[in-house]
């Protein structure tokens, strides 16, 4: 990628996106330089290009959701594809062999990219290598979640115009989630300086070599913070010996105006949603202007167009 | 709307339809004279416009409801919106704040109309207040359900071409009813003399200040009747306290032919559906030339198409 | 149809499609030769034309499908229809009347073509009768699935160049099968010798009228055969008093590479989804070069682009 040509435009090499552990900063820019275009689609007002006419997305969820289903499936519909959702239930989660036959099945629908999300780390990166279609990760157990990061890197980009040398603290359950997993790989590689917060029951062992600070508590990270990032209490996923209680974590990482005092003057508060209001952020710091919550779900739908503009082989912004 | 111009259009000036006891007679009209044009599109070969092409609605019900969604997700397709169904299982339904933050997600998501369905009255407007995005309330709890209550007034104006002076009487759960209640506000704007009959139990008390006559007994209602409207007997609402068993409801106050004899000659059946076969209405009724039950499905898409035509800012029939 | 014209182009005469025990080889014939043209367009970068543009599909589905549900939807969108999906839960089965009130809303709603999938026999063609839109049958009990019979029909044709003569033997659970019902009215009309076999609970008694041979051992059955249609053994319908377990079915029925050698060197291995691996199938064979069940998905949208472009009063290839 160190060639320079006129136009300035690269395709994007891979068949999938699976994780953001695996992508060069170079793709990891190309995305995101790609994205301020599609970002400028939504503000015409007719939001809607014909780049993936004809071609078939397929929504497969194996756990329930609204937010990433539907983001992808304006997305989608922005470029004018045909989109299929299925979800599938919970209770009927197939194993090894079903799943592969589902996704074979797929295929041979002339599906070219299918989004999946599924309980289970490493399922789309199997799938991947069993199918032609584009696989898109839209989460994997506790793994990765790369879409969710790149958007939330485009959204910091957008306000604070380069990613290097930034600190950035994401708090809450690191151990368990995949957005913490994803925007650490993608903020690293871009230069960031990343730190981790939350109970010590709830950051994973040896997450320092992934090239983090970690702090158990909030004040010390949130210390001339230029970004904070707060995760989701997922109250089905912790495990109740983990953590006393929601009223106990509230008290000791809970955000609120008092103690965002100490992070950096234009600081920016992120969060995936949804929000758990007077959780993990009190209601006047989640509205305040502080928060860029609204910002990241209006990116997700230019980044998840770069993405899927970029996996079906159209050339991207260098 | 005294003005006399050529064109003789006129801009629907409201961001929301939230119901239709905030409407003027003028507004009315406007969206039911422009309905007419709408009418004619279903009855071309291609019945699709390209209107709201690149804006995206999204039906957000926070009940279930497959007739309702249905219709709006025709309707918007017809004018080559994108549309987002999100239904919100009645176990999860959201509270107070949790409510806020699934709009300015949809907000955020660029949504140009959201169409709401939720239990509680009132809550499409307290949403409309929050967003940009245009709402159209399908139903508020006992509230109103103003798109049913222009199909209706569209439906009668078709068949009897004036409501002015038209005696309607609607029969059944007035209490509970939503459709009832913007039919009542909409009626007595266009001058029809409108009539609520049921068991006592089941007619709101001081009905009578929305300038409707009340009775109980179903004979001494539908004398002389043009229209008569029936309400579906929805089991799950009723408690159990306000009515003895269905058997009784439809030995009172179920229409079968001997008792429609009263009513005008060219009388109007009307039902928004779904029928209870036997219960509110009998089968040979439901089925007669009396009955306009499918035209008001019909009419449904034509109506519904309208709203979202004026909502977005084009100009309707004066 | 004998009548030579230049153009060779029929119109397909009906206005439903309900099974395949109805249809004249001639008819079967156009459907099968059309689809080639609409295998071709599959091929094709962009696989959409503008046929059914301003056409609503409904899909009505009384029990739970994602594939052929999926198919068609995929089918119907690159015809450029607008579709509705409509899932009715199990719970919400509707009897008589309800059924007739669905689909009268349906019409009404202006759909050109209604979808059904109904656990009980018959239901679509009591549907064909009472409105004007075209009804597909997409599986009624343990009736007729004709879709998928056409499906099956072109993957054969599709590798063997014809039907005529060839020895095609379905394994499994026929009694309960609609799959099976319609390729044995449909093979055999075309000139195919269809055998059956599976254990004798699970063989209709009498079958033998529909001019099939039974076979109660899998290796006499398949010996010389061209073609093996496996069937899916639902345990959710096979009652427990008809058959013992799994295990032993799989012992009896169950295809492995072993007992395929007595069967054509060039057999096709069949199966309509989804597989139940190491029950009625091996993986090894699932996935030989004998296995046609990718094809027969593929195949799928483009045999229900035929019937939904031919329904729509378009000509075929004769």
């Amino acid at each position: 990628m160190n060639e320079v040509v006129d136009v300035r435009l690269k395709v994007f090499g891979r068949k999938d996106l699976l994780g953001l552990q695996d992508l060069h900063p170079d793709e990891i820019r190309l995305i995101l330089d790609t994205a301020r275009s599609f970002r400028e689609i939504s503000e015409r007002p007719i939001k809607k290009v014909p780049t993936l006419r004809g071609k078939t997305l397929v929504n497969l969820f194996y756990e329930p959701s609204t937010r990433t289903r539907t983001s992808f499936e304006i997305a989608a519909k922005r470029l004018s594809a045909d989109i299929i959702n299925i979800n599938v239930p919970q209770s009927s989660i197939v194993k090894g062999e079903g799943l592969k036959d589902t996704v074979k099945t797929i295929e041979a629908m002339e599906a070219s990219i299918v989004v999946i999300r599924h309980g289970q780390a490493g399922v789309p990166h199997i799938l991947a290598h069993m199918v032609k279609s584009s696989i898109i990760n839209a989460g994997d157990g506790a793994h990765e979640h790369p879409t969710q990061g790149l958007i939330d890197m485009f959204t910091i980009l957008e306000k604070k115009g380069s990613l290097e040398g930034l600190r950035i603290v994401i708090v809450g359950d690191i151990l368990h989630s995949r957005v913490a997993r994803s925007n650490i790989f993608g903020l690293t590689k871009m230069g960031a300086k990343v730190c981790v917060c939350g109970p010590p029951t709830l950051i994973p062992p040896k997450v320092e070599q992934l090239k983090v600070e970690v702090y158990y508590k909030l004040e010390e990270a949130i210390k001339d913070a230029d970004v904070i990032m707060l995760l989701r209490m997922q109250l089905e996923r912790q495990c109740p010996n983990l953590f006393p209680t929601l009223l106990e974590y509230t008290k000791l990482y809970g955000l609120n105006k008092e103690r965002l005092r100490v992070a950096s003057q234009d600081v920016l508060v992120m969060h995936p949603g949804p929000i758990n209001r007077g959780i993990e952020i009190t209601p006047d710091v989640a509205d305040s202007h502080y928060s860029v919550i609204c910002d990241q779900v209006r990116n997700g739908i230019a980044v998840r167009m770069t993405v899927l503009y970029l996996l079906s082989g159209n050339r991207g912004r260098l």
